[in-house]
């Protein structure tokens, strides 16, 4: 059986679709899981989806990824632009790995520009909101 | 009933009063909390004041503010130089938000001249020790 | 009928596939042009897709693309760090426009890092190779 | 008798409550001061509170305050972020100075996120608007 | 009857002309207050023509000029490029604000590359000598 | 005769006017063309007025205008902030050469605050939209 | 009975010697605790050395040897490039520091050039791979 | 047969030895091309001598010496400041690039002190004016 | 007669000898005219000696020391680190300029580094403390 | 018989121990031979040991290193930050390198913060005294 | 008879062609002092070829070709990033100065981009290896 | 008897008086000495007055100094931008120190408004020529 792709969710993402929904829309981060599933439904792949508020949580769950893991996709949110320790552990990793962000960094401020886990990141994927998800999913299966 | 208000410290405070008190005094957190419990006393407002040296269980006392809490007065110590995360986060409140640092960052390493804190809060408080935060509460009074 | 989606390729992407196929693959921009319209032949958009070595041909390709598309995509090459004239030109349009690059810039050169066409960009593919263009005409069609 | 605690306003400060009161409040220096004024009464300390445009006004004033206040709140408005004489006359002082700013200078132009009055201040308020002078004065009086 | 058209000039423009005339020229800054009176003349507008080299007062003139102006044309000479006191006060302005030097800042000295005052211009002439008054008092008539 | 005056536009410039008239005005460039003609009707002097998105064409132009103009007026729009070409182009030039801008350049983001148009340029005006056209054509003439 | 000293490794370093071990080598850091313990057994102090990927549980360990320990080495792996919440919590301690790196960052990515950790530490030994502890555990002796 | 050696020039070169050729000197880009001409004729390679204004011009030219010539000498004058597109079409070059220019750019203003042609080129010849081209053609022949 | 040697003083530099004597000496800056002028009196000179907190007052002093002063000695205190007005003031001096310290400004915070008065002066006398006008005096009767 | 371990000291080593030795310590360069002399006495290596002011000297015996040592251990003192001399030539060793300082200069001022010798050196030993040179030994031993 | 030519070589280059002679090539310092007299041979000027790491005699020598030298070819090293010293002795010289390097620095490490010896070099050959210097001294007999 | 007064000079300065004396005049070091000497016969102090190329006879010299002299001027010339060795010696010294430069470094390049040696000195003199050491030897006996 193939091993599952991991999804996984940085800071503050738990609030999507909860927060003054009118302005930024009704899909939820469980949402966004339940289309990537059913991208995935067809490949055999299983999915792995988390979010955490805690940077070592996120480091650990990439360890996990490193051995039961085939990709990883990653949505790191703010410890993206500050996280030296994000970095190295993507680094450890020989599955691919995908960036994804909700909002295009590069209009936001300038500390936004920057990136650690683009270091490490086999492709990059910004700016198209939810949907952006299922591109990287499918980027993820290409490059399987 | 009216909502309480937050007060979140950051990494190192519960070292306060406890470390070398003929230097740095023997305020401890909890004579800060009592402090505060007391300024609020009479507003109706409750107080709920916490401290942790883990950048995520922050962000998610700042995301329980956001539901619950009328008000945040964050002391962020370290993670306010380096965290767009906990930026993030208090940019999700639509409660006002007071920065509160006991000495006066301006006047110390030039890696404490810049706070992400900052960039969220609607006033800042600094440099008068445990003092600034009762004005911070008195602020947060005002501001409601 | 449903007004075309504009692809743009700036300099040097016509050596793509020609030179050193047995480092860089064998796929060419040609080939990618049919991937793109193979993907495109049931949305009812036709396919426009060019490529110059003249930033003032890309910009008055663009000024086209303002009236008769639906959407741009343009891999700006050599020509996203360092044109101003682009961004102006990409700012000018009211359809969306999606940035796609074959390498991830992250992981080159530091003048690879910045990109004036992210700024009038809706989104940002990088780093899938030829596999790129076709998320990215999937982006477009999601976008319309 | 106790010494006076001096209150001083920079450049521009005497347009505030008259220019576009819609939109930036009908509160005027003049207001502001009879506030202080009032919390001071039971304290025993006078108020000197003045605005000047000019640089070297100010300095003198604060000569002024090293002989005769005892303490000295300053809003420095545009000259706190260019003035290296500013900054050396406060210094001079040894009664406690404090900084006080109507907005919070880190949300605005980069070029208001640098004091020269910080590095001579005992502490600072910002962002509390007309409220933060009777902040500032409280902490005066703590600090005494 | 139409409110007067202010023109203010900044420190040391006072020697202008008067300095080694053979190396700048005869045109004094009289001979300027003339060309320009002469072009308002048919205007209806009256003309405040006045120099200083104090911050402190010219900033008091903006300040007039806010009141019983109709339009601000500045040749802030070095303040220009140093105080943010004199933008500010600029900045209350709602008439039009026209910013004029004599030569042309771009091929001088770094530090004068940057003026606080452009931040707060409608626009700006420069490089053209005492001419470039008279276009910026043709400008004002035109922004009426 | 006297010789014609160059009047050279940058990139998108052909966009003035059809481009969101309700926002951006009416005022195409060929409007300005006109405006430029009648101001120079009475002076002798022809107009040579052209746009280019391309550079290299730009500078053929100006080479064209060092052998055949007397004066060279250049709103360079993008590439001013990016050309080195066209800079050296300009300093080949012994006639009067005038930098124009619609708008000013140094309230918008800071990559246009740089212009290397600027570095060779007798004077500048900036900010006054189409009449700063007209602007730099009086200024023209007075300098010839 | 003397204290123990403190051995804490930051984020990633549970992966060393399991991950590519061809590559990186067959030592674990099990194996590295044991060769510490054993240059520590004829000194009298006791060993506590531990890893952890979660900055604030790092903190935590900090606190608690501020109390038990008499030394501390810390290897702080990504976190010493980021983290002023640990230097902070090291600042704290009145036991020597001493920082350890397998490798010597210097020669690594510029990112990796600046450590926080250093400010706080007495010494720094890096570059000798698993040995380098055993270095440290020297000069700890030594300094104490 | 051999093939030819490339020479290319970039923008304004064109104006060599015509421009105040009692300044310059009178040797035109004419001039230099028989010089070449003639040092190459006992070597059997023939001389590619060319000049364009148009950076897309130059890149196309490169990628016919790509597959034409065996070595590429270029002056790229302005463009090699700003030009990443012009370096990337010399990096898909295998024959030796070398980059001449007349003058040491070192020695003029600081943004002609980096170039991104170097950044392609085997070898530097600069600041030794038309005979430097000659130098470039010797090197050209002994890299061969 | 000659005409007289002018020393002007700036801001804050009327406290001399007055504040903490005990560690600042009891030379006040009239000691400091005395000095100056014994050590002027065989030259013929008169002494001009004048302080004041007023960037205004200051340049205008200057204006005056043009007409009727044979030199300048200039302690700027802090408006040398930030005053291009007085910069502008003392380069229409044709006359020596002497820039004189009581400190090294070299030792002390960075932003002492620069001088734009430097810029303007003959020399520079830094460090000597009172002593060091006695010496500027010397340099100026041998700049004559 | 192995080859000797060198040890080389830059400039003004010469002066420890003798320099305020109540501050610095007694310990001298020749105290800090003894010490290594007797570390390595069983090891079977010689130890050259030697001090030099002067640039050129370190580098010809870093050449003699080269070819008569088996290791190398410099504490380059200043030359370790100003010197890309020294690092070249301790790049042309293929003998381990290792780099000591008696103190930890990233707690001194910011120019000592970043060494040339580090970028050739395989590990570092900073901040523990003359100890530091008997850790170095060690990790040349263990290296061999 | 005609002054000799100087060239001079700096800092590590003596190891030329014996170190790692498979990998930098054979070519030596004394072939390359050769290869240059031969090429002098016919043109009646002697050749001082030297070599040192010490920058001192570098100097040293650099002011006997001031007086004893047509021209001086100079091969930095080291010594051209870093050397105010050397450029000031070269800026000494009238005779010509030519700059030669074996690589081109632009494709090094970014400290060695550049060279305080272009400041004072008529021209510069680099990337050419050893024939650079036959290069070099061509360009020194066409400049005399 | 007194100690001596040492007065060195760095790179270069041999050259004084020699090199273009109808531009630079015709005083040399050894007239400056003869000056010094003059000063100080009545002061009892001897005068050490010696010049080198060589950072490290310098560095000697100074040490020499640190035993036997009783104060140190010095004009590093080059070394002073860049020698943080030189630096060190002059920290070790008790002694005072004066910096002293023929010419204002503030005026001229920016790699030469940095200097070393002033964050040693007591004391700077710049820009008087030869007579600056005067100056520099009256203020040495001042401080004694």
């Amino acid at each position: 059986m193939p091993k599952p792709i991991y999804v996984l969710n940085g800071p503050n993402l738990n609030l999507l679709g909860v927060r003054e929904p009118e302005i930024y829309g009704y899909t939820t981060l469980s949402d966004i899981e339940s289309n990537c599933r059913t991208l995935l439904s067809t490949s055999g792949h299983e999915l792995v989806f988390r979010q955490s508020n805690h940077e070592g949580e996120l480091i650990d769950w990439i360890h996990e990824a490193r051995e039961q893991g085939c990709a990883l996709i990653i949505n790191p949110a703010g410890y993206g632009h500050t996280s030296v320790a994000l970095l190295d552990a993507l680094k450890a990793l020989s599955i691919p790995v995908i960036e994804c962000h909700l909002s295009n960094p590069q209009t936001r401020e300038s500390f936004r520009h920057h990136s650690y886990v683009s270091l490490a990141a086999k492709g990059i994927v910004a700016g198209f909101g939810a949907f952006g998800y299922e591109l990287a999913v499918q980027a993820a299966l290409k490059l399987l």
